[in-house]
Parts: C-alpha cells; sequence; structure tokens
C-alpha cells in the first residue's frame, strides 16, 4: 500500500510517527510518502531552516527533542547566545547548535547548485526516517502573515497600518498576538511541485492530511499550483484528521490561523472548509475526536464520510490506532457503491 | 605615536598584547593599526573563516582560548560533531560553536555586499581590541600548498606527483609532515591592499614585523602587491622580531615553513630572507632572543641593526618588555647620523 501524507511540523510527524509504527505490524511492504510543507522556510544569519521538513526528518529518525516537539534532543543554543552577543538580528529564531549542524549542510548544498528535494534526500540518508520525505516545491515559497504591528501607525484617517512579516516573526516572536489579517505566501505563484510529488498523490493508494495546521502547513502544501488539483483528482480516498478537539487546536495556534482567514475553530469547519471531494474539494473522509462526536452528522451532510474516533495523539500507540483508522476509513470509501 | 604592526596569528596576537599593554602605560595617545594576515582565510562548511584576523581579535578583545592560543575560551565543538555525524568534510577543521557565530555574522555580511574591511570593522565593534584591524586586502588570496600527499602516486618515469592543498590542510590535517615543495597563494598576483593598508604603512611612525610566521604570515601579506613597496620606500623605521629562537621556531610549524623554501631554522636566515632596507630589503633592525647573541655580529654585518633581548613572550610583561626593545630600535634608527 502506498500511502502518501502531506504534512506541516509537530502534528504531521507525530501522526507519521504512530502511521510508520501501524505499518510495521499491519502493513508491511507499505511505504509512506510525505510531502511537506516548505512555506515555514527562513534564512537566518545566512542559513536556510526548513523547520517542517525538519520536525518530520527528527522525529522519525530518533532525533527530536519530544519535550520541545522541534528541534533536537540534548540540544544547546551556545551559537544563538553568541549571535546575540554581536546584536545581530533576528534573535528571537531558536537556533541550536546541533540544528545548525543541518543547516549547514542543507545550505551548502544549495550553495553548490542542489535542489532542496536531493538536499533533503541526503540528509534522510543520514537520518533514515523510515518515509520518503518531499519538499512540496524546490521553489521559494514563503508564508508572511498580513498584521498591525504596535509600531506601525496609522494612515491619516486612522486606519491602522499593515505589515507582510515573515510567518515565523508572527509564529515565535509575536506568538499569533497581532491584529492579523490573513496569509501571503510569497512566490507561490509560480512555484512549481517538487519533483515526484504529483505523482506521488496521483498514484497513492491513500492520501492523508494528518492533524497539521490547515491554514499554514497543508493549506500551503495545497496552494503549490497543481497539487490541489491533483488530490482532487486522484484515484485514492483522501482522509483527514481534524487538528482541532473541542474548539481548540490540540497544539500550536492553528485558531489564529484560522480566524485570520475567516474560518471558525471547529472540527466541523476545517472540513467544510477542506470540502467534499464529490463537491469539488479535497476531502472523502473526516475523523474527528470522540468529544467531538456531535458534529459528525453535519459533515456527514457535507458529502465527507464523517468518524468521531480517539484522535488524541497521546503516544505512539493511540496514534497508531488513529492511523488504523484513516486506513479504515479509506478502505470504506474505496469499497462505496 | 603611529605604530603599523603586519601581523599573522599566535605570535602577532600575542606581541600586541605586549605592545598595547606598553603603550598603555608609557605612551598614551599611540595608536596601533594592524595589517592581519587573510592568506589562511578559508571556507570551511559555507562559512568564511579568517583564523589569523580572529585570533588577533579575540586575544586582544579577552576571548582567546589562551590555553590553545586560537579559537574562543570556554569553546565547545558540538557542531563539529554534527557535521562530522553526516560525514561531510572536512573534519580536521577545528570549528568551534561560540567561534561560528562570528563566522555566521561575516558570511552573511560578506554576501550582503559589505568588504571583509567592513565586516573585521564591525565585528570589531564589539569585540574592541584596542587596536585598528585592517585584513590585507579584501579580495580572495589564499595560500596553497605544493606536496606529495601519500596517495598522489607518481609518474611514469617514477617522480612523484604533487598536488597543491589549502595551507590549513597542510597545517592542521597534516601537521605539516608532508614532503613539501613550497607556497603558492592563489589570486595575490591581482589582490590589492584593503583601504588604508598603504596609507598605514607610509605614515606610520614605526612599522613592527612580530615574531610571526615569516612565510605563509609576514611573507603573504607582503606579496599583496604594493604592501613589500609601502614597507621599503616608509619613513618609519622596520623593526622586526625573530619567531626563530635558538634554530627552533617559538611556536607553530615555521621549521617546515622555512624549509620549503629553502631557508634555514635560524634568527639570522630570517633576517637575511626580510632583508636590510638599505639594501633593497624590509627592515632596519632585527631583535633576537639573548640565546641567540652570537648571530648579532653576522646580522649587523647586514646593515640590519641587531639586538640580543629577552624574546620569549612568557607573559604581558614580557611581552611589553619586548615591545619596548622594539620602540627603542625603532628610535634609535631614526636618531641615526
Amino acid at each position: 500500500m502506498r500511502i502518501t501524507v502531506l504534512a506541516g511540523g509537530i502534528g504531521g510527524a507525530r501522526f507519521l510517527r504512530g502511521l510508520k509504527a501501524l505499518l510495521a505490524s499491519e502493513h508491511s511492504g507499505s511505504s509512506i510518502t510525505v510531502i511537506g510543507n516548505t512555506g515555514d522556510d527562513i534564512w537566518v544569519h545566512g542559513l536556510r531552516v526548513c523547520p517542517d521538513l525538519d520536525t518530520v526528518m527528527y522525529t522519525l529518525g530518533g532525533g527530536i527533542s519530544d519535550e520541545r516537539g522541534w528541534g533536537r534532543e540534548g540540544e544547546t543554543f551556545t551559537v544563538k547566545d553568541e549571535l546575540a552577543s554581536y546584536g545581530v538580528e533576528p534573535g528571537w529564531f531558536g537556533l541550536g547548535d546541533k540544528d545548525i549542524a543541518t543547516h549547514l549542510v542543507r545550505t551548502q548544498s544549495l550553495a553548490a547548485g542542489y535542489t532542496l528535494t536531493d538536499v533533503t534526500t541526503a540528509l534522510c540518508d543520514h537520518w533514515q526516517p523510515g518515509v520518503r520525505l518531499l519538499p512540496m516545491s524546490d521553489d521559494r515559497a514563503e508564508t508572511h502573515v498580513i498584521v498591525e504591528r504596535p509600531d506601525d501607525g496609522s494612515a491619516p484617517d486612522g486606519t491602522p497600518l499593515r505589515s507582510a512579516i515573515h510567518f515565523q516573526e508572527w509564529w515565535i516572536r509575536y506568538r499569533a498576538a497581532l491584529p492579523t489579517h490573513g496569509f501571503t505566501v510569497i512566490g507561490i505563484d509560480t512555484a512549481r511541485p517538487g519533483p515526484d510529488v504529483i505523482k506521488a498523490i496521483s498514484t497513492a493508494d491513500v492520501v492523508l492530511l494528518p492533524p497539521s495546521n490547515p491554514v499554514v502547513s497543508i493549506g500551503t502544501i495545497l496552494q503549490v499550483p497543481g497539487i490541489a488539483a491533483a488530490v482532487r483528482a486522484t484515484h485514492a480516498p483522501v482522509v483527514g484528521v481534524s487538528p482541532i478537539v473541542g474548539g481548540a487546536p490540540v497544539r500550536g495556534m492553528a485558531d489564529a490561523c484560522l480566524a485570520a482567514i475567516g474560518v471558525e475553530t471547529s472540527a466541523f469547519a476545517v472540513a467544510e472548509h477542506y470540502g467534499a471531494r464529490s463537491s469539488g474539494g479535497l476531502i472523502d473522509a473526516w475523523l474527528v475526536d470522540s468529544s467531538d462526536a456531535d458534529c459528525v452528522e453535519d459533515v456527514n451532510r457535507l458529502g465527507i464520510d464523517c468518524r468521531a474516533v480517539p484522535a488524541m495523539m497521546t503516544d505512539v500507540d493511540a496514534t497508531a490506532r488513529l492511523a488504523a483508522e484513516c486506513l479504515a476509513a479509506a478502505e470504506t470509501w474505496r469499497a462505496r457503491p
């Protein structure tokens, strides 16, 4: 079974850890291709940092800090402290020493002319994540956020002025706590899907949308021209897992992202946002947490097969069971009349 | 008094520490300009590393590892270890975590279009070395070494084949222990002296050659077109200190460098190599260690005012006294009939 997963950072990586565990025990011979979000990528101190790709790679390769969910276990921040002593910006980005080695290898390889896909494959040769990790695009497509910053001032008529700041600055420096008016992915119009990305969707047996951020992770991947169309057209069932449980994100600040694009923070609203493939949308089935069972009928009415299951990824076993529910939903869709 | 010093790494930096101490106590209002060797510079993992500039900056700025003589006090090597786990070369270069911050700032600034002189000034704004530190050139001029490596093989007639390897590889990886046939400074023909370098020599009251490596440190600086001519032409006395004591380098592997260019490892031979300014050479006075007093007459016969003094830089006070001897020799030259 060929499974293709569109993944952001922590939520996607943890889901993948459970999916891998499931396949190891029950579906040997299966393969996982991960299409990773690179909209969060940032150049910091001259280094190309790919937070979501690295979170997937480190999590599945056994190097992640489980406590933080991002970056390396046993990490130190000597370089960051020294950079701060030089007074160079940005000081708010958490660049760990071990992590920097990854960024140095990546940056130098990109400078030598390798694509991000090539470099990611090379890094994964070391990490052995057990999945094929494909950047959504080798082209630069960076998520920026339209905000009102305290020091931006106002227009003569009193209207607050707006800035577009890098997603990481919004997320890390401002903790998403600025008046926010949407997202713009710089470069997305001309970004091309990475090699094999479209093929991985078209030839998959199952396509999964894990509980990653539906706006700035999966939403960004889907904005790469051609990717959403491939998801709509694939013969495989497309199954999503709600990142919203009980009206709040399980982790992260998906609520702030959803609010910025005018979508309610609820398991139902995210399903509606993705839409039913049968009506030109993106998903066939939607898994919500048992505590959100009351939205199942509403989601079903959208033309999406909705199931309420234990969706909290509390440990690898629980996550493997969630992944099994995804595959079961896919099987049901495939067997539909 | 304006003092201009042509300096390499450890020897030059330690001499400068003594000179600074001397000026602080006895010649207030004096200024020191250091023309630093950049022939040892290397790009490592995409970072521009300037070992000699940094050794001067860290030593005079209070950040040096006194034990090693290079790099930062309390340094860690997390990034280096991680890079090694990726298997990327070179693994032999001692890239410390604190040090990397300097290289990141430098590399990014160079990429933004600043010159090495600009960047060095900016880094020194932080380190406050108390001297004006000028790279010998903003152009790339890198010392390579002509060697026979064990795996280079031989020509059909049995002649060993030769390679040109970067100075740092020769020095650090091979500890200068390869059959060596000389040095070539790639880019030197078209390298221009950095801004103010020629002026610093021409308008100095004293020019000093500290006990730096006469071949790959001071020798490289002097190869930048225009610098040797400026030293020959300056109105200031030019005073050198022998880096060779008792037929051996006080530190480092100057003997291997001298042997490679056919110069004996002795205080006399280095003086002869520099030559008397009165005969078209580079120095007016030459200080040797007291233990080398027996060469004083021979050096004098070259037309160089030679003095035997305690030349071991055992601590800052001893080094300040050595610097005072340099200024005394300069004064004598200036007061000559």
